[in-house]
């Protein structure tokens, strides 16, 4: 379906409706959701599903369910017509972009509640976040009937969660991991990043430089505890920068790390004036089997 | 694909492959999800789906997962090779019946939790019951990919939260209510009915009487009060039955009945010395508008 022009969907049965035909027609479709005021990271979603799929959905919806009190809907950046044009050049083939009153004509007091993984890498901080991010994930995934559906490694938590929630309740689909995609200087690509002043834009590389190091660390000598040391203390150098958490992880477990591990994760969020930004580094293990990762000692995390 | 030999599946992966081809087929698939020891309650779910989709899928799976501590899941009655004869000739096409390690394979902590709906008619005496029954209805959901999934009007709780369920995270399907099966003394057909002593089958068709003498009487009279107390006192005078509860509320939501409520149904729970048996009957209510349903007032439940 490519070059054909995009097609935009507002209502849910209308959704539902076009997936339906596209699946009894045996089309594959790949879908990407999204809160829209999309950057590269997204395209980068988007190009990936539009190699692998027949058709390629993309949603927008900002979600009030996983935003909590005091968080930043309201704020939450918004341009529709502008993600419109760039889901067109990215080879989206169909936009959906439903109210608030479409996604939840009910109050339903129906909840999904991640487990373990939702509590670590201080997700206490934002209780009901992830919640909210499965009640959506659960009805955009019954909507658009994806084979496949794309997410970006930048937020590692809700990827891992995801992972686990599609095999635990055999959602007929693949999740498809997709690399951070970063700025020229490091920074990972974000909706947030437009709020941080300039001065903390040119600080904000130094989240990943500390990220690479840890990683380094952690490779060389197999300590996580000396890798998780040397990120808090990069991290703590940021001037204007408040360390919210770091943390190193078995992934996709979200498990203390231990011999057993082959994959690790390194990350961070870091809270500055404007916006709170996360990153992460997937660190392969398998292959050191002489190296010994001890158990993460976990940071203090601000109340907040 | 009627006359076709049953074909039976037990691995999950299969189930799934399975449900993906006739999904791509564009074919129809009507699912009818048991947990075995099939009565013509469930033959009757399976001849509606029989009759309005190109193939029929029945699941037998008694879950570990709904089944509280101290109830009767080792217990509970199996009997695959006759249900298999049984389900083939009632028109079933492929008959899914997995153990618990294939549908468990992971201790899963992510969790479904109905809320509101699953507190009343004593619900809260089976803590956990309804988050079981809509863990495994999702997966056998998106293992099975039907149209439309067909229930049993006799257990009307179950039906009234997953027909909510079903609504408030957009699953692509529908659910069909189909009414209650009945012995010819009115008992209405449950596996639990062989647990019965012989005198306790004697008395147990007095439970859809009470129930019977309780829609009277909100029929002619609107009050829901006195019926209600109709049916306690009903309940009451049967010998070696227990009554567990018993409740008038608006159906499908299992609110307490009001003056705008359009369906009324009147439930009851009663234990016997080898079987908890529960019925109900659903009551329409438009077309009386000057008839006031007061809010029924809530018997005590026994604790358990």
């Amino acid at each position: 379906m490519e070059g054909i022009p995009l097609k935009r969907i507002e209502k849910v049965a209308d959704m539902a409706q076009a997936a339906r035909r596209l699946a009894s027609e045996g089309k594959s479709i790949g879908f990407v959701p999204t809160m829209g005021f999309l950057h590269e990271g997204h395209l980068a979603l988007a190009a990936e599903a539009r190699k692998e799929n027949d058709v390629v959905i993309m949603s927008i919806f900002v979600n009030p369910a996983q935003f909590g009190p005091g968080e930043d809907f309201e704020g939450y950046p918004r341009d529709l017509e502008r993600d419109a044009e760039l889901a067109e050049k990215a080879g989206v083939d169909l936009l959906f972009h439903p109210s608030s009153e479409e996604m939840y004509p009910e109050d339903s007091d129906i909840r999904i509640l991640p487990g373990r993984q939702a509590g670590v890498l201080c997700g206490a901080s934002r209780p009901g976040h992830f919640d909210g991010v499965l009640k959506v994930l659960t009805k955009l995934f019954h909507l658009a009937r994806p084979e496949r559906a794309y997410f970006g490694q930048k937020d590692a938590q809700q990827l891992a969660i995801i992972e686990t929630f599609v095999r635990d309740y055999n959602f007929p689909l693949e999740i498809r991991r997709v690399p951070t995609v970063r700025e020229k200087d490091g920074l990972a690509k974000s909706s947030r990043n437009v709020r941080l002043t300039a001065q903390e834009r040119r600080q904000a590389p130094s989240i990943y430089e500390a990220l690479r190091e840890g990683a380094r660390v952690l490779r060389e000598t197999g300590d996580a505890e000396l890798a998780l040391g040397t990120v808090g203390h990069s991290l703590g150098s940021i001037p204007g920068a408040e360390t919210d958490y770091a943390e190193i992880l078995e992934y996709p477990s979200l498990f203390p790390l231990s011999s057993e591990s082959r994959e690790a994760i390194i990350a961070a969020a870091v809270r500055f004036s404007g916006a709170r930004l996360i990153d992460n580094i997937l660190i392969p293990l398998k292959g050191k089997p002489g190296h010994v990762y001890q158990r993460s000692r976990r940071p203090s995390c601000p109340a907040r």
